[in-house]
């Protein structure tokens, strides 16, 4: 049997939202990869090889899967949302690159709900109009980039969705991140924190960005500054689609 | 009974890309509404009222739909792809704003595939790193919006999903689009065309920027610019994690 490398959207937690193409290609497998938490996601049965590694290891991960997949297993790496969104994808993508004796592997990438998706679902619809998605964590590039995305961003007035605001290893870049939006004239902004998206502890918080704290994110949230027409119906926050 | 209004994401075409979340809203409707052809995709069946309505008819469908809601109607108004991108999550608040009379009526959005992730995940990992999704339709927002968003975002070197790339209505603006980002010197970014994603007679084209024409996208298109790191790997097209 040819082996296979399948790249894998878990969705943001809740079952309700993994596609019926990704359940497939987990029955399926023969050998789940993946950063542990997101492995511990899926049901152990026999003949299915759980492989969780730690979470600053993808490219490492992505090898390994592509020797497996080449070694004839049906190989899944799983990512949490959406694979091709600040995950797994690049990194496998970068590993063929360097180990071209894999070329002839067949892949796939399934796409998933990614955390800005589910997020906006649930406070309403703050993506309902022209917005970016900035990967907040700088271990792969320089602070100063991100810096000037988010100024453009500003003044290009997108809902700006942030991945990873906040982590043990980072804790000051997101209060940065805030005091160049309230530089850039963004104060009054609807800022919304969504934690844990789908699962049983979800808490999500809606302020304006000058009531925004930085210790209001960790690792676990996902923030989306409104743009400027971004507002309140009830207890839903929307982008207007009509902009004059 | 209560009535509910959910607006839900049918994902970008092939059934194994709708959540189960999604299916068991459809299952248990009473009405669905939507664009004729995102209602053609829901199974007849007894019991089930279907509402298709026209593309131009978004606010009206929309207080339709709430006000079947208000009667007690399990009502779903469906989208393609994400219902908060570009789609029908936005025009229901604005529906809701208009009408306090339906503030009380239990609404629910569900998240979709949307088309920019499924074409992503086809090419490989062109959103792999920080990207805007731009809506070139210059229905609701004036044309120079549009291109002062192309600018920034080409400054920012974000990757740029454009969605509603050209219609039979507005046939002039992607060419303009395509002009503006040569202008900002991306001619030699990557851009993905992507039609008719995950169904029968999908039809994917990369090619250089330099290289693309306005009549490579209709209105079925979805199209990708990758930012200036985003390169190709065999077959593939990713941007890869890192920036120096």
């Amino acid at each position: 049997m040819t082996g296979t490398l399948t790249i894998a959207g878990l969705g943001p937690g809740s079952e309700a939202l993994v596609t019926p193409e990704v359940s497939a290609a987990l029955a399926t497998a023969s050998d789940i990869l993946g950063y542990a938490p997101y492995v511990a996601r899926v049901a152990p049965r026999p003949g299915l090889m759980l492989h969780p590694s730690d979470n600053r290891e993808e490219l490492q991960r992505a090898r390994e899967a592509l020797r497996l997949a080449a070694e004839g297993g049906q190989v899944v790496i799983v990512s949490s949302g959406d694979p091709g969104v600040f995950a797994m994808a690049s990194a496998v993508f970068e590993a063929l690159e360097q180990a071209p004796q894999y070329q002839d592997v067949p892949i796939r990438v399934l796409p998933g709900i990614t955390a800005m998706l589910a997020a906006a679902a649930r406070v309403g619809a703050p993506l309902g109009h022209d917005f970016c998605a900035i990967n907040l964590s700088d271990n792969l590039k320089p602070w100063a980039v991100i810096e000037k995305r988010l100024r453009l961003a500003a003044e290009a007035d997108f809902s700006i969705a942030m991945y990873n605001p906040r982590s043990a290893s980072r804790p000051e870049g997101f209060g940065r991140a805030l005091a160049v939006l309230k530089e850039a004239g963004c104060g009054e902004r609807l800022v919304i924190f969504a934690r844990a998206i789908s699962a049983s502890d979800e808490k999500i918080v809606t302020v304006s960005l000058d009531e925004a704290a930085p210790e209001m994110a960790d690792m676990r949230t996902l923030v989306i500054v409104g743009n400027s027409q971004t507002r309140r119906v009830g207890r839903w926050v929307y982008a207007p689609r009509q902009v004059r």
